[in-house]
């Protein structure tokens, strides 16, 4: 909101898993430091044995580091398994894939936040250890848990419905627990941001839970806005999305279906090729497939270039 | 103190760390099922990157499932060290050595305990995991932190002088903090016991944790009970006894000084050959070093023949 120069956009993204650090990773290569912030859904935080593990964060963490793998969507490339394997050949109840340099992640994290400390200087130290100097934050310090109501009627909290129910059971309703504060840096970063990106992440459980903290929607909605669509030819890059659209909305899943769920929040919006429609702001029609670290900052470009055409 | 056959003794053993698992491995591999219960200090309990590390239960149930090492005082023989490497790779804060299947223990540990389980059925169940059958009793299920006040006048949790400051600064007191309940299991364990071994542990930090519960000293002075030095020859096999005997008692470091220590408790006491000395009970004099499997099998059956003939 504040007036910048066109050369030196204050950018804030709003990023899931995935899709959103790979966006992430394409704009923290193509932008002068202190122009991207990003800010990670928490809502797929839970714990396991112990630890407090953080999907969305570690992710871009290890995006931004170079670190994750191209063929997986967690952990860190190259990983060994040593603890799992010992898990396993004592029969201690493991679903989660943990690797053993993913491992020191959550072991440094719950040992900080058991001795006080804030998920969001938490999350900054961890940054430090890994080298990412971008400025990561938690959407919150407090839990805010996402939980899935199937059509059955079961409640699963995120996780469990993702990875141990492998996002079988139909979805009628998502659901979101605990705290509505943002954290303050948050706040902070939408305040003085020119553009707000809203990465290709799932809407309903990556950006909706940040979108839905106090203050988030309004501040989103009083700064240009471009947001890149997460279905590409009616298809999903990866997760569960394509099934959830028709099952929340009841619309078929489509670049379109998405951004009617942002609806009086966009100013722009990139789309794959084919997947354009009449809509009521410009529409950036380009290869959104952005797996290789190349397409990642060929698409950010592209993408800044197109936000500050609005 | 019932009344039982003297060839099917109910023994209730008191055990630190390495000294009292060795003699429990001992006796463990001596005696017929279901006449063991070994109760373990958890004075040493501390928290490390959020988890719940218990080293002398951890020592003990290693030692039975005969996965310790013969020539260090932790984690498991073989174990490998993936966690602890990155940890230091990335410059997090680290000097306790976590082994990766080590890992395992304190994980289950932790999540366990967070869901609700209490220590003495944690115990159990990691019992279960790794083989082990006898009963092994964690002390309390609440915490119950020994620190050493040191002469300096610094106060240190007790894993912290020992392995932090390497059991250097001298000593001035030992304290004891937290719950004084021993769990309703060694209660139970204390009452039917025909006999009490009290292990080759340092009574200080080892075996006063425990017997300062309420209701254990008693229920030790109306049991027979037996005492295996943890001094020979003026020496602490292992461990920074030897020192703090005359810090805290002003003696000379001796199988007597001991003794002296567990003053109306003792109705026999097993030493070092040339440690013996006028006593009002009776002294097993022979060799207690017991590092080989076969020395602890033949030092028990010496030990359990004595206690007999009391």
């Amino acid at each position: 909101m504040t007036a910048h120069s066109q050369n030196n956009l204050s950018i804030v993204a709003l990023a899931g898993g995935v899709g959103g650090a790979r966006l992430v990773d394409g704009l923290d290569r193509s932008l002068p430091p202190g122009s991207l912030t990003v800010v990670v859904n928490t809502g797929d935080d839970f714990r396991r044995w112990g630890l407090h593990i953080s999907p969305d964060l570690d992710t871009v963490m290890y995006t931004l580091a170079g670190l994750s793998p191209e063929d997986r969507g967690w952990g860190i490339d190259g990983d060994t398994f040593h603890v799992l394997a010992e898990a396993r050949r004592r029969g201690v109840d493991e679903w989660f894939q943990l690797g053993d340099r993913d491992l020191v992640t959550h072991l440094s994290r719950t040992g900080s936040l058991s001795q006080g400390d804030s998920l969001t200087r938490v999350t900054a130290n961890l940054c430090k250890t890994l080298g990412v100097v971008r400025p990561i934050l938690p959407m919150t310090d407090a839990p805010r848990p996402t939980s899935i109501v199937t059509q059955a009627g079961e409640e699963f909290v995120f996780q469990e419905w993702l990875v141990k129910a492998r996002a079988a059971p139909a979805v009628k309703e998502v659901r979101r627990q605990g705290t509505d504060e943002p954290s303050p840096a948050v706040l902070d970063a939408l305040d003085t941001a020119d553009l707000v990106v809203i990465c290709p992440s799932n809407p309903y459980v990556s950006i909706d839970p940040i979108l839905t903290l106090k203050g988030v929607t309004d501040a989103v909605r009083n700064t240009r806005t471009v947001a890149v669509s997460p279905i590409l030819g009616g298809q999903a890059v990866k997760g569960p999305l394509a099934t959830m659209i028709p099952e929340i909305s009841g619309y078929a899943p489509s670049a379109k279906a998405v951004a009617m769920h942002y609806e009086g929040l966009l100013d722009g919006y990139a789309v794959h090729p084919g997947d354009a429609f009449d809509a009521p702001f410009p529409i950036l029609e380009t290869n959104t497939l952005i797996q290789s670290k190349e397409d990642r900052v060929r698409f950010a470009r592209e993408l800044i270039e197109f936000a500050r055409s609005l």
